[in-house]
C-alpha cells in the first residue's frame, strides 16, 4: 500500500496557484502533495554573449532549496560558496526542457530566467519545477504579449514532468520522499502536450532494471504528464 | 501623504502565520505589508567549535533573498559563489538580537539555526526577520521543551524590531521600499518586551541628522516594537 | 552517409590498452575512434564520512578534459577555480554506473577513485569513460585480490556505455563530434553484461522525439553495448 | 579605575602623523593609544559601473588587519580566500561615513579608495579608521585641488568617530581592547564637525540597555568626537 | 650507484614524439625516463589586455598533473577549486623560459598558450615541460608560418631545461623521483641553443651548499641541456 | 649613474628597527632604501598535520603587500579572494630560506609563522623580507628561550638576501624599482653567515645572459649579503 492509499498510477494532489509574486512577469506556487516549489519567470533585457546580435532569445533556469525545506536542515549553498552537483544538474534539465517548447526567434533578443525555489521538499522537486516553471514561463510570455514586448506568442507547446520508479518490484507513479529513498529504480519524464518526448532519464542507482520495467515506468509517466498538462491548461485559462 | 494613507506613526499591516514548515522545529511566515519573510528555526545537535564542552549552546541566523523577491531580479548568491556584504551584515544582526533574549546555558550544548528567507521584499526585511525569527525561535524552544530536550525554558524575554526614518523632513515609522529609497536617514530598532534596547542603528547615508531627529525616530521605534510584541504574544498564545 | 562510410548501427573503431599507468592499481587507455580517455582506478584507504564504521566501501569517479583535447582550446577548470556543470554531471553518471556492478560490502571499508581524463575529444567522452572506467576498476579489484586486500572479488557484472541519436531523421549509433553537434536527439545507454539497464538518458535539446524513435535508439544502444562488453572481456582475459 | 588611570570621559592619547606614504595622494598613520591604523587615500580614474556617465564620483573604503596586529595571530584573509563578515561590515561603515561629508558631484567622475590597514589593534580600530580615513581623504582632495584635477574642493564638513560603552555599569569613552571584551554594551558614534550625526550604533551583544544608558554614551561620544575633530584640524593645518 | 647504473652525468632515456594531438597547432609527448608530459601549443587570437593594440604577441604556459600521475593519487586541482603554489610557480617558470626565445613583435598580436600536462611523474616534470613545451611552440610557429598567419618566423633560439642536484655529496644530472626526494640540493637550468642562460635556480631546502658544488651542478646542467637541444633539433627536422 | 649616485656594488641605506610589534614574539621593520617591510614572527602551538607526533617543528612564512604600497594602488588580495602566483612564490621562498638555518628538532613540535607585510615597495621586497624575517625569527627564538619554551637555541646560522641584476650591460647590486623594471637580468641571493648558498635564482625575463655575467652578479650578491649579516648581528646584539 502506498501512503494515503494512493494507487500505483495516481499522482499526488496537484495544486497550481498562479501570479503569486508581486514583481515577476510570470509566477506560480506548485504543489505535488507536500512538495512545494515557488516558480518565477523574470524578463531580462540581456541575452548571454553567444547570442548577442543574433536576434534570438534564451530561456534559462535556476534551482534552489531553502535550507529547511528538507527533513534535516541542509547547509545554504550561498554560505558554502558553491552550488552542488545535484543543483547544477537539475537546473540544466529544467532549462533544456523549457527551451524545447519555445521558439527562441519569436522571443527576440531577450532572456527569460525561470527560478524554481523549493519551499518544502517531499520528492519530485525537479519534476514539479519543470511543470511549474512552464506555467511561470507561459504567463511571462502572455504578459510580454500584452505589453507588446513580443510580436508573436513564442510558446509552441505545453510541457510537464513527472517521476516514476520501481518500488518493491512494482512500477509506481510520482514518488514521494519516503518511496523515493527506497526505490530500486528512479525515472523522470518530460513530455509535451502532443505526447512527444523531451527528456527521459532512467537511473538504477547501485542497481539495474529490465526493458519491461522501463516500459511500465514509461506508460505511467505518459499518463501522469497528460493529467498534469490538463491542470496547466485549466489554471492558465483562468489567468485574467 | 504616505502610501495607503498611512499615518506617520503607523505600522504597515502585520501578519504572522505560525507553524508553516512541515519539518522545522519552529517556523512562521511574517508580513510587514508586502514584505514577506519565511522564518524557520532548526535544532542542530552540534555547537560551533569554541563552545564544545562548555555546556553552553548557541543561536545563529542566516538570511537570504529569493532572486525575484525584488523589483528587478537579483543574481542568486549561491550562483555568484558568495554572500554579499549586506547579507552578512544582516544575518549577524539577527543572530546578535536573538542571543540577547535567550539564556544559552539553559539551552545546553545545542545550536538553533534561524533561517530568514525573503519571499517578497518591500522594505524592512531585516526588521521583519528579527520579529519573525524570534517567533520561530520561541516555537522551537517550546517544541524542545515538550520533547524534554531542554530542562528549563531558555527564552528570557520577547524581542522585535522595526525601522524608522526621516523622509521629507518628517520622522516616519516602518518604511516601505519606495519611502526607504528616498529617506534622508534610516534607523533600525531592536527592543525587548520590557522596553530595553538591544540594537539601535541610525544611518544617514550621504547625509546627516540632528539629535532631535534621532529622538523622534527613537520614539516611533519604541511605539512600533511595543505593538509588534503584542502581536507576537497573541500568535504564540494560539500555538497548540 | 556517415564519416568513413560507417553504417548506421556500427561502432567506431574501439581500442582498449590496459595497464598504461605506472602507479594506478588499475588503468586503461580507451579509444572510441578519435576520442581517447585515460582511465585510472586508485585505491584510497579512506571512505567518505557517511560510510565510516559501516564496513561498506565506495566507488567514485572524477572526469576532466585536457585543455586542448577539443577543437578550440578550453579554459582549464583548475585555473577557473571550479568544475563546470557538465563536468559534475558526467562524473556523477560515471560513479553511479560503476556502483551498479560492484558489491560495496565485499569491497570493505575502502574507496576506489576512478579518474577519467580526456586526452582527445571527438564525441562520446562520457560513454568511453564508463566503458574504460569499468576496465580500470576491474583491474584494480584483481590487483587487490592478488594482494589479498579483499577476500571476495566484488565485481558483480560487466558494464559498458554507448551513445545513439537521431540525425537527419535516422537513428545512428555512437555519434562522433560532427554528428553529435547536428543531432536532433542525443541518448546514452549504460547496460550490464546480462542486458540489464543501469542508466538510460534521452535528450531532445530544443527539440522532441517520438516513442518509436526512442525504441530505435534503444535497439542500437543494446547492440553497441553488447559489442563493447565483448571487447572488455577480451582485453581483461589478457591481463597477466 | 581604568587602565593608565584614565577618567571615564577621556580619550586615549591620539596621534595623527600625515603624509606617511610615498605614493598615496593622501595618507596618515593614526593612533588611539596602542591602536594604530595606516590610512591611505588613492585616486582611481574609474568609477563603479552604476556611476558611469553621470558626472558623479565615488568614495569607497577597504579595511584589513595585519595578521599579527592582534594578541594572537589571526589567519590572513587573502590566504583564507575571503573577507570575514566583520571586515565587510566595517569597510561599509567607513565608506558610508566618508561619503556623508563629500559632495560627489564636485569630485567629478573619479573614485577615491580609502584603505585602512590596522598595524596594531587594541580596540577602536573602526573608529580610528574613520577619523584617520577622513584625514587621508581630505589630503587627497587637497592634492587634487593643487594639481587642478578638481575645480571645487568637494569636502563639505569634518567627520570623526569614537566608541563608548557600558562597563561595570558605568558609561566610558573610547574603550581599549581589555575594556571592550568585558563591556556590557558597545556603541560607535560618527559625528560631523558641526555636531550632526552620521552613524550611531548601539549593540548589546547578549545583553540589553536602558534609554538612560544610551544617552550617557551619546554624551560621551559627542564630547570625544569634538576633541578628535580639533586634532584633525590641527594636523591638517600643518600640511604644506 | 644510481638506479639503472646510470652515470652521474647521464640523462635518463629521452623520447620526444611530435604531432600527437589531433587539434593543437603544435604538440609533443616528451619522456625523461618514466616522466611523461603531454605538451600542446594552442593559438589564441586574443592577447592579454595589457598588450591590446601594441602589435606585440604573448606566450603563456599552464601546467597540470593528472591525479594519478603520482605514486599516491593527488586531489584534482579543479575539484579543490584552486591551483597549488607549486603549480603556479612552475607555469610561471615555463612561460618566462619560452618568452626568452621568441620575438613577440614578429608573432604579432596573437597569443600562444602552451599546456604541459603530466601523464606520469618521476621527477623533473618542470624541466621536461620546458623542453617539450619549446618543441610544441616551435611546431605551432611552423604551422602558422605555413598558413601565412605570421610573416617572419619568430623563434630566435632553441631552449631546453634539465635538473641537477647534490645527492650523497656528489653532483648528479637529471634526478628521478627517488633521488630528488633524498637530494641535499636541487637545481634547474634553462639554457639556450647558443649556451646562454635563461633561468638558473639552486635550492637547498633545509640545507645549504658551497660555490664549488654550485659550479659542479652548473657544468652538469650545461652538458645535459646541450644534449637535449640536439634531440629537439633532430625531432623537429623530421616534422613533415 | 645610479639614483642617488650609488655605486654599482653598494647597498641602499639599510635600517632595521627591532621589537616594533606589541604582540609578536619577534618583530622588526626593515628598510632597503624606500622599500619597507614589517616582519613579525608568531609562535603557534600547532604544527601542520604531516609533523604531528614527530617531535619536529616548522617555520613558515606569509607575504603580503598593502594596497597602496605601490605606485598605483593594487587590488587587495583578500578582496579578490585569492593570492597571486607572485605572492605564493615569494612566501614559499621566504619559508624555505628560513628553514635552512633552523634546527626543527630543537624547536620541538611548535610552529613559527613569519609574516612579511610590505608597507612601501621600491624593489627588493622579497630580499628585504628574508633579511628582516630572519631577524624576527631570531628574536622570537630568543623570547622562547627566555620563557623556557625551548631547551636549546635552534637557530644554526644567520641568513640574509639581496638582489643583483644586469642593467645597461653592467652588473649592479640591490636594484630599486626603477632599475628593476629596466633590468635585462634579475637575480636573488640567499646566503648564510658562513658564506654558504641557500637559494640562488637568476632570471632573464624575455632575455638571456652569459656565465660571466652570472659570476659578476654572484660576486655582488656575496658582498651584499655579508654586509647585511653584519647589520643583523649589530641590531640583534642590542636586543635587551
Amino acid at each position: 500500500m502506498r501512503p494515503n492509499n494512493r494507487s500505483k498510477d495516481s499522482l499526488r494532489e496537484i495544486k497550481i496557484e498562479i501570479n503569486v509574486s508581486d514583481y515577476a512577469e510570470g509566477s506560480c506556487l506548485i504543489s505535488y502533495g507536500k512538495t512545494k516549489v515557488l516558480c518565477t519567470a523574470s524578463l531580462d533585457e540581456f541575452v548571454p554573449p553567444f547570442l548577442r546580435n543574433t536576434g534570438k532569445g534564451w530561456v534559462t533556469a535556476e534551482y534552489g532549496m531553502l535550507p529547511r525545506s528538507t527533513h534535516t536542515r541542509m547547509p545554504r549553498e550561498a554560505a558554502k560558496g558553491k552550488q552542488s552537483g545535484r543543483t547544477v544538474e537539475i537546473q540544466r534539465l529544467i532549462g533544456r526542457s523549457l527551451r524545447a517548447v519555445i521558439d527562441l526567434k519569436k522571443l527576440g533578443e531577450k532572456q527569460i530566467i525561470v527560478d524554481c525555489d523549493v519551499i518544502n521538499a517531499d520528492g519530485g522537486t525537479r519534476t514539479a519545477s519543470i511543470t511549474g516553471g512552464f506555467v511561470a514561463l507561459y504567463l511571462a510570455c502572455k504578459h510580454m504579449e500584452k505589453k507588446r514586448q513580443i510580436k508573436e506568442f513564442p510558446i509552441t507547446n505545453f510541457v510537464a514532468a513527472v517521476s516514476a520508479g520501481i518500488h518493491n518490484n512494482a512500477a509506481i507513479l510520482d514518488l514521494e520522499y519516503e518511496e523515493d529513498s527506497d526505490a530500486e529504480v528512479d525515472a523522470n519524464f518530460v513530455i509535451t502536450g502532443n505526447g512527444k518526448m523531451v527528456e527521459l532519464g532512467f537511473t538504477g542507482e547501485e542497481s539495474s532494471f529490465t526493458e519491461e520495467q522501463m516500459n511500465q515506468m514509461l506508460a505511467l509517466g505518459k499518463k501522469g504528464v497528460a493529467e498534469l498538462i490538463e491542470m496547466q491548461k485549466n489554471v492558465i485559462s483562468h489567468n485574467g
